[in-house]
């Protein structure tokens, strides 16, 4: 084994840093066999340098990330501070100073991956962000290695935990988002602003990454379609529940039918309570891929977390430093393909709607002559009368999402209908 | 792009090989631009030239294995034979020429893969084998890389695909072990001798191997704990299914709670049907992976077959040209701890027990009384009498395999005890 340790550089010591800095110091020898070198914390950026941090040594504290990420005897950097900057200066000086690069931030990787992975191909360095998607769960590895002779047609899951465990309470116990939300807070499942998960921008960032992996091409976060989970009430879970459905926030990329573009999305949808995915409770996270040869598979766990985090950092930092003990690299960019990514109108999906309409005759026809003229196929219909109302359950064929929606808005003209009582796609 | 292409040899080509072939020239563009480098098939190794192969340029064709294995200009050799012989001195010569390897053979790497790690080191070569377990399944990769900083505890599932199509057969239709393994042979689920699946021999190597990875030790096929499926009966199924269960084949390798030794086992075991292994049907396959920090992961999929054990060897494939490419090697073998194989008898489980008893005062208590003085405690007894004879289902709490062995030996020397019905762990 080589005797002369590896340096690491930790920017950023919050719940996913310290649990890093934690395992790489209970985890020492463990990692030195792993690797071949043992493996060394040469300094630790952080903002507020008098927090009390156990097990850290306070030399290796400083508040001066940019220095510690150009210092030219780090091997390896890995940033868990997170969002665009200074992260992605951090990340671009390390490379010019030659170290590697372990990172968890999606959304810095869903803005502008390409710029990273230029600046890692021009250090001739490592770029692995295994942890930027599903915590624990090996998704990025086995997309672009394990992968990596298969031909990938969709991916389709739950990539966000914050959102699935309010979505899950809602579901068990029929309350409504504000109070799961609240719950969510208080259990510490949801941040103090919640925005990012709730209005699905954390889903957004990951769908933007596995899209371009599994595409090979570049998706960014802009070009994803995104709904968040906050319009979803009671009534639509309710609904959901009648048909055998729960509500999930769901991230879906497909290449397109004819081989030619991509598509990536987020949004809350109905799936069969049966469903593998319907299964999945409280805060965890599971992923379908499907592959031309490899069929269907699925990867389940705990979608975040400091712990399950910071195992994905420590499997990327044993990968990185095994390339530099060996020699050699790990994948670069894949993005040969440089598919378009097509807009939400032209993905082809099911909806469920639910109108509040007057009972009275002629109020089905005119319904259905909308759907009719719009190319829009019924598969199920409901209607259920009282005292001169009566609600309208609709359920879609496949359609263009431009055509369904563009059937939504004639439907909330019609004089007949009082108004849209819950709208929902069907996967 | 590197315009001289990698060359390849195929040593087999029965239902996975010839997928291999057939992905390999249908997809040539992306892999060419996936490893940086065109690939190329440079031979194909079968026992039978005379067969119509589609696809497949005649003169690439050779029954002489040996030959092809240790050519000179040959980059890659992908061994999709499957046995210990021919294959384990074909692997050998591949890697005295310097060639890296990529096989699915779980039986050799199970039986003697310090040898072929051996060999691969010394040759500075690589050896990849996703395939060799869970077929299209990342598991290998994930194991062998991703959690490579964390601690793996546990690592159970369905890990042949044979068996989980008859067991869910008899579960589903009432059927017999005979008539569902007679369906499953129709159907092409079982080979015409089923040997290795329904003994649980190809499951043993797969748990040994992932036993291996997961605790950085060696463990072979004959230290694993095997019993098959051709002693469950429908009345097994039928208990398991009165008490919310389902009968599976588990494979189960485990760290010691002392962490100072590891369990490998396959046998069937009753699982609650919530439990997510419980809703895996027919032929697929799913693991769980316990590890400190990422907690509980889950892999599904398809678990053997041509098309998804091909995506597993390509993807190993693209990964060893890429190093081939770039300068570096895959990870070697990691069996650093040296933990020893501890015996079934030192595994601690749970025991179901269906005794046909006679039906009169004090059998009860002479029953617990057994149990008792093996230290086994009870959870759940069932009690029903018909006709001077009664069943008696006892469902234990935890203890040794050896205690709860010696308890059912000790049942079976009671006067009172006309015989055990049903006997099986429960997990």
């Amino acid at each position: 084994m080589r005797t002369r340790p590896l340096k690491v550089a930790l920017l950023g010591c919050g719940t996913v840093g310290s649990e890093v800095a934690r395992i790489m110091t209970t985890q020492r020898d463990d990692l030195a066999q792993r690797i071949g070198a043992p493996v060394e914390l040469a300094g630790v950026a952080v903002r507020r340098p008098g927090r009390p941090r156990p097990g850290i040594a306070p030399e290796l504290l400083t508040t001066d990330a940019e220095e510690l990420a150009a210092r030219p005897d780090i091997d390896v950097v890995i940033e868990v501070i997170g969002g665009i900057e200074p992260s992605r200066t951090l990340i671009l000086k390390a490379f010019e100073a030659g170290a590697s690069v372990v990172t968890a931030n999606k959304a810095l990787l869903a803005a502008d991956g390409a710029t990273l992975h230029a600046a890692a191909a021009k250090a001739g360095a490592d770029l692995y962000y295994e942890a930027a998607v599903a915590g624990a769960i090996p998704l990025i590895r086995p997309m672009r290695e394990s992968l990596a002779g298969d031909k990938v047609n969709r991916v389709l899951g739950i990539m966000n935990g914050t959102t699935n465990f309010i979505l899950d309470r809602m579901d068990s116990t029929g309350a409504g988002f504000q109070e799961a939300l609240d719950e969510a807070t208080a259990l510490g499942y949801a941040e103090a602003d919640p925005t990012a998960d709730i209005e699905g921008f954390d889903a957004a960032a990951k769908a933007a990454i596995l899209a371009g992996i599994a595409f090979h091409t570049r998706v960014t976060a802009d070009e994803v379609y995104r709904e968040g989970i906050t319009e979803v009430s009671a009534a639509d879970i309710a609904g959901a529940k009648k048909m055998g459905c729960v509500v999930k926030l769901l991230a879906i990329c497909e290449r397109s039918a004819d081989g030619e573009s991509v598509t990536a999305r987020v949004h809350p949808a109905m799936i069969p309570r049966s469903h593998p995915l319907g299964g999945v409770r409280e805060a965890y996270n599971a992923v379908f891929v499907e592959a031309d040869a490899a069929g269907r598979l699925m990867f389940y766990g705990p979608g975040a977390g400091g712990a399950p985090t910071a195992s994905a950092v420590l499997g990327d930092l044993v990968a990185v430093c095994r390339n530099l003990v060996n020699g050699g690299r790990g994948p670069g960019e894949s993005a040969y393909t440089e598919l378009p990514v097509s807009p939400m109108g032209s993905v082809t999906t099911r909806y469920y709607v639910s109108l509040d309409v007057e009972d009275r005759a002629g109020v089905l026809a005119q319904v259905a002559t909308v759907f009719a003229e719009h190319g829009v196929s019924v598969d199920t219909v409901n209607q259920r009368g009282h005292d001169g109302e009566a609600s309208l359950v609709v359920v879609t064929h496949r359609a263009t999402d431009a055509a369904l929606s563009a059937t939504v808005e004639a439907l909330r003209r019609l004089t007949s209908v009082r108004g849209v009582a819950s709208l929902m796609r069907v996967e």
